[in-house]
């Protein structure tokens, strides 16, 4: 359509503006999205509204790089457009647009956040409304996603006391590599839905504070513009969804390994996606819904940003396709999402350098165990089938999912755990506060360490030991008995003593 | 009264509008209903309503068929009316009908619904309160019906990875007979009170989905009717109350054995059926309070219901009576509501084909265990005791009561069940939707199963074991100690950080 | 200050009307209580409103009998006054006794009360406030008292099937004594406080449905009264506070044999009244305010209620006391209130014909465990320690608290109980509907009694067994960790499904 | 700047009024501000307010003795100011804390307070926000200060009937000495927050009712004032804080001995001061919003208050400092905040008198245990491993936190502590009504110790025995699973009968 070379004008991909013949801009490219308009994941409407204009500015934050040039067909990327003759979009801001502006404004000072609930408190309020559900939702009934914080609350200390605590150190090493905690950034999704640095600004404040990041496959920004923006020397990982197309993934591999990226975390639980019913709840509230009681019946979105962003992931990924890793790359392996003391060792055995209990932040099968429960299985089986015991350097176990307290991390470690990994709190903190929310939670817990580590008696991560926690009650899974709702509704609480105008009032 | 063969004027009718002399029509025939007045379960006030009138319409949703020729005595059925000569009824919508028929209006879109929780959501706003009463409602304080769901959230999963899950298949057989899914809908009472359709809804969309449907001997359509719905070689089972009149029974079993109903499933956990508060306490709002307060201490309704369709039912039923059933049919005989190892095992030393651990939804005895957790001490007394281990060809074993999800079916197929039934998300699809709903729920299941066999780590349901679910926690059942009003009273409230004007304001 | 035999004439009465001379007039006698204004556990402001005055319509409900002779010296009987000079009374009624009148009215019929419940709802809105406050209130924080009913929903059942259960029988023989069901009305004070005919109602409807009353001490009724509203061959039994002078103790037991009473049941855990706070703060509420700031200070009220009348009571009673009851009586003796197995085993061994295992309805010791917890260690050491099976006739247990559903009941019965007690059900029954109320909650026990025995698969109480209740449960009290008020508050709870206008409001 | 001996007069200290300048007066002396004004805990605003001025009553009762001149270097102390010549600071009172004030005169009468939840439900009424955030404040997510309570009651008692419970007696002796009730008056810092007269009001109250009290570091009045304020022979002990400076707590040490100390309880389970966030959150609330947003990320103030005042604590303090301690004085040594029964036994092992099982009411390691639960392993592990029972004369053993309740205590006695030390509920006491408060505090457990001991069936402390309380669930920390919102969500609830009136208008 477009001679060769020859950019399109603004004026013909104007004339492209209805659902019959629907183009749009992004990124200085025209794209032919008519017959995507009943795929995409976000609903035609979105994409309507932006026929025949420039959609760069929506499209550039809610989109991985390339999403549109991998999902459309070759052909119906018409090829550049001439800018200049491209008419402004003007972003009409809604009125809930500028209740949240307003909200952002509001934003107390960070020197008001006092832990990392807090992040997520004001990153809720001030976050676009479809940023949140994404990186706040999880799968089915979200019980697994909840389960991995209330584990740690089954965990119990066993502080010492009477030990010289003026010097207490955190620092440890993940792999060989030193950090300046026993924490480190794990792979998360979408970074720019939450800021527009993504995940830039996870790798700038780990440079700052001497954390390690590990890189998410599916990042807003590009593997290398995160490699790019890392210090000399500061410490990456890698973590990857594997490609149907071994040669795409041998590739990715091999050009992460040549950028300097020190392991690389393969992702075993998610051959499929989970279904996310918040975030799939918020797309239809984002739909015209005259339209979707139209065509609603016809179309399966329930599936579509699923398949949209991790199509390409290979539900085929087995045990004995770890040999071909080993074949093609020098960087430890370390497999994410374990779940089962029979995975671990099966991966011990098979020469892997580690292993992550993850269940993917409860975004993948729901009333799987939080990471925490499956540690104390593991270290118990390592150590009866194995004779291996935790922390090892051979061997290292990983956690992530639920952690909001340095307190949270000194459980996992004392239970033989080398470090944990912490997702959303991160992407809270910048998601309110940019670089510097990453900087302020970190800095949180860098003095949270500090002074657990001195209550439990201990002067380094070496001398949390497990006799410091109770598991007693780890695998426990209560449910309370159903209400007796006439008899409780029928009981008259007591009250405290009042003051004496409020029971006059009464 | 009327001559023989000669129907009865509508006049004539319309004479008896009083409760002195109380005559109805029904389906074209006259009734005499003046002594039945204060036996009817829903009261006299409704008959009343339409004494000397045609009933039909408010009579046709809410009985079975038949009910009021089999609760009369023959005498007063007075015979055919001319039906030209009677006054049509003037159905006075009342304003909460209005907002009812409103809200139906105002159902989203069928692809806004993510799950099975979502029809009742939405069957509990569009449905005629009685019949959500009815449908809802469960025994004594409902404690057992709660706990039906409950006890699935003590299963936790031990998911596998690293496992090809590119193809996964949830199909399986029941009693020798394909299904596209480990699921069937089981029986439950009068489906018109939700859907015009009633039970046929459920029938053409086990026909379009491949799956069993258990079709009830309360149901408000006919046997044969739902049996005429059916697809060629479409599977369809039978629940049966057992009549104190054992020979209408043994015409009962032949008939659908003869109609080639392929299995009979014999309720055995309802000798008498429990009181239904929530629907006995509609049946009084329903009245007139004023006559209430006359006669009601005289009337004993808190049975009405029950009695009224479930007189027939044979307290008497007992095991010496197996033999018989095993003498008029072929089919092969279940027992559904079995509630314990000893009598899982009576019924496998009787030769019976399998038994459904159930306790009828939560509406009979309260307190009675849920059928996920008694599987548990079936399969291991099976074990133990006969050497039988489930999944089993000739002894199989189900489980009802409380599934909302496909996880719920995934827990009962690793702990041996063959087949879980779904009975009230069925009722509200259709009731919210009419076949469609039902359509949806199975198409929303096919995507849970599909999702949660590749997250499990298994290709087919034989791959779901044992291994896979921890049990340890199903025995438990915890109750609180009571709360300390005072002191949590006085606590207060941790508080997130919050916005700056949020706080300028309080 | 009356001439012996001269009745005082009520203008002399009315001259004593101030708190430096006060008298007042009950039942037709006049009394000075100038000195005992500031010990009088409701106030002086309510005496001192009848100062010079018949204050008997306010005294009657809330007094045992003789309590006014039995707490003043004997001179302050003035002796009977001439009730022809005695102005009348004008009662006052206040706004809010208005509308508790107003709540009486409006009553719902009987019929519409399906359970014990129920009755507790409704006394709760039509009783004196003060009335429910005596009635309801327990010791410290109630947490035994919610427990009472909480232990129960720790046992679930485990119900047999097909056995023939068209005849089922749930009457019983208690201490070889008929009764319809395996319930008795246990001992409760001041029944007046909820109706004028205060324990008559019981024994009224204990004789209509043949179940057996205990006669408390502190009835509002004379012991006499109460023995001769019961019908010829009533069986009543007598529950004992044992009095300091034992003489008295002596004549109150041998009246009581003399009268027919057929056992006695000697309360143990009451050796001093427990503090019900409840009840204490309604009479701060019920006082001029003014007056409490000034005089409050000096005047312990706490222990006002149950010293005046309960002053009596030995706490020095003892096992070797035990003896002298055998020799004054041949009525079988049970001891009421024994909460370990130890306890148990003594009264066992020393010959007594019976235990209650209760906690007086949590009004005495908090924290102590239910009795039917109490049951399954009292069950299970008679076994152990002295070979004995229950139930059992030579030594019988019985339990109270909690009970408000047949299958309480039932599961006590199964576990080795001969019967129950119930308490508040009664007394809420009978303030919101008298004797009536009585009969209905009866008959609600009836019509569960007949359901849940053929539920379980049980013809009489004897098919009733140990193996019908899972008790693995009961000795579990579990508080949860408390909440992460932070974590909680940031979880955007789930939504269903929502219809159109709703969300469009929203 | 002052000649020597000269005093400053108001005026010069007047102009110095400016951030840039920052003169303030306190008790008679100037003090110059400037450099502290960022460091300030309470935030610089709040001095800026008195800049030039006379702060000494904002100063008073929110600083413990010496605080100023303690966080100050020695030059920044001026000298005395001319009083004459200083200009009265009129103290403008904010319509906040004129309703403050409003709610401090509608107190309810002390007949009113019936338990000790009560003071804590007035005090956060009427106490400056402040001092209540100060006081009621704890580590992180306030988990262990709520477990503290909670622990109690997973433990149940076993009650003994008949037994002569006339005379009861809960006298004991503490280390040796005299005490009326086995509860003593633990410390607790900076009294003056709620009271002017700080802990002198625990002090006169202590010796009327004969109870000891601890005197702690960080107290509001000085250690002199606290002893001076005693009764001849009035029993006080001391809580030490350790100081770097050896000589300074030497001489702490041996002056507390001089003066008549019988005790030394050396706080081991605070080498650094917990984060308490609610406190800190109250510390933002009261800055100027304006000024915060442009200074804050620079200051950390997170850990400002804790260091301000417990800056001098010693985070080396060890095993091997024991002997020291030994060495310098005669007094018993107890270590307070002993959270293991290995620290436990090696105190035991050293010779020390005793330890208080305690995590310093939940305001230090957040997940630290109860010490009512510690000490149920405490007691196993000292009979195991050293053959030693407690109680026990020459090692004895206390518990603090979370005690509410006479049955509290009698459950830690019953287990083999020697008493329990009781903090807040004191400071709420005295913060309510002075300390008129702490007496009628300390009467009411009293009452509630001669109920119980009756109930219990002892007549001294030494009856009631282990067999007295079932600890079977005191280890077990239970998390409910989160909850199933969409379920829950559908789930209807019962309702009881309703009245008619009600019922017409809903």
């Amino acid at each position: 359509m477009s001679a060769q070379g020859q950019p399109i004008s603004g004026k013909t991909v104007a004339e492209h503006n209805s659902r019959q013949s629907c183009w749009i801009i992004v990124h200085g490219h025209v794209y032919d999205v008519t017959e995507f308009l009943d795929e995409h994941p976000g609903g035609s409407k979105i994409i309507l509204k932006y026929a025949g204009k420039d959609a760069t500015q929506e499209y550039e934050p809610i989109h991985p790089p390339n999403a549109i040039s991998d999902n459309l067909p070759k052909e119906k990327c018409l090829g550049p457009v001439d800018m200049g003759t491209v008419q402004k979009v003007e972003v009409k801001i809604t009125d809930e647009e500028k209740a949240r502006l307003a909200r952002v404004e509001a934003r107390p000072s960070l020197s008001e956040i006092l832990n990392l609930h807090d992040f997520e408190a004001i990153a809720k309020l001030v976050m676009p409304e479809k940023a949140w559900a994404y990186y706040s939702s999880a799968s089915d009934d979200e019980i697994t996603n909840r389960e991995n914080h209330a584990a740690y609350h089954r965990l119990w200390f066993r502080p010492r006391v009477l030990r010289d605590v003026t010097h207490v150190d955190w620092s440890t090493r993940i792999l060989g590599h030193q950090t300046t905690m026993p924490v480190y950034i794990t792979a998360t999704a979408l970074g720019k839905l939450g800021h527009p640095d993504g995940e830039l600004n996870l790798t700038r404040s780990a440079a700052k504070h001497g954390v390690i990041q590990m890189i998410p496959t599916l990042a807003s920004c590009s593997f290398d513009e995160i490699v790019d923006a890392a210090q000399p020397n500061q410490v990456q990982f890698l973590q990857l969804y594997v490609n149907k197309d071994r040669e795409v993934t041998k590739r990715i591999v091999q050009h992460a390994e040549k950028r300097g990226i020190k392991a690389l975390f393969i992702t075993v639980d998610a051959p499929q996606l989970g279904r996310r019913e918040k975030d799939m709840r918020m797309k239809f509230e984002a739909d015209d819904p005259h339209e979707v009681s139209k065509s609603g019946d016809k179309v399966d979105r329930s599936q579509g940003a699923a398949k949209a962003i991790t199509g390409f992931i290979d539900p085929g990924l087995k045990w004995s396709d770890i040999p071909w890793f080993q074949s093609i790359t020098k960087m430890p392996l370390i497999l994410k999402g374990v779940q089962t003391w029979e995975d671990a060792l099966e991966a011990y055995d098979r020469g892997l350098a580690g292993v992550v209990l993850s269940n993917h932040g409860g975004r993948q099968l729901d009333f799987a165990r939080s990471g925490i429960e499956v540690l104390v299985e593991v270290v118990e089986k390592l150590k009866e089938k194995r004779g291996v015991t935790l922390p090892n350097e051979r061997f290292q176990v990983f956690v992530d999912g639920g952690v909001r307290r340095a307190t949270d991390v000194l459980k996992a470690i004392a239970l033989g755990a080398t470090a944990v990994g912490v997702g959303r709190p991160f992407l809270y903190a910048f998601s309110a506060y940019g670089q510097d929310g990453v900087d302020k939670a970190l800095q949180i817990l860098h003095d949270e360490f500090e002074m657990n580590l001195r209550l439990l008696g201990a002067n380094t991560l070496k001398d949390v030991v497990p006799d410091m926690v109770d598991t007693s009650n780890i695998h426990s899974h209560v449910v309370a008995v159903p209400g007796d709702r006439l008899y409780d509704n029928n009981y008259e609480s007591m009250q405290t003593a009042r003051l004496r105008e409020i029971k006059a009032k009464l």
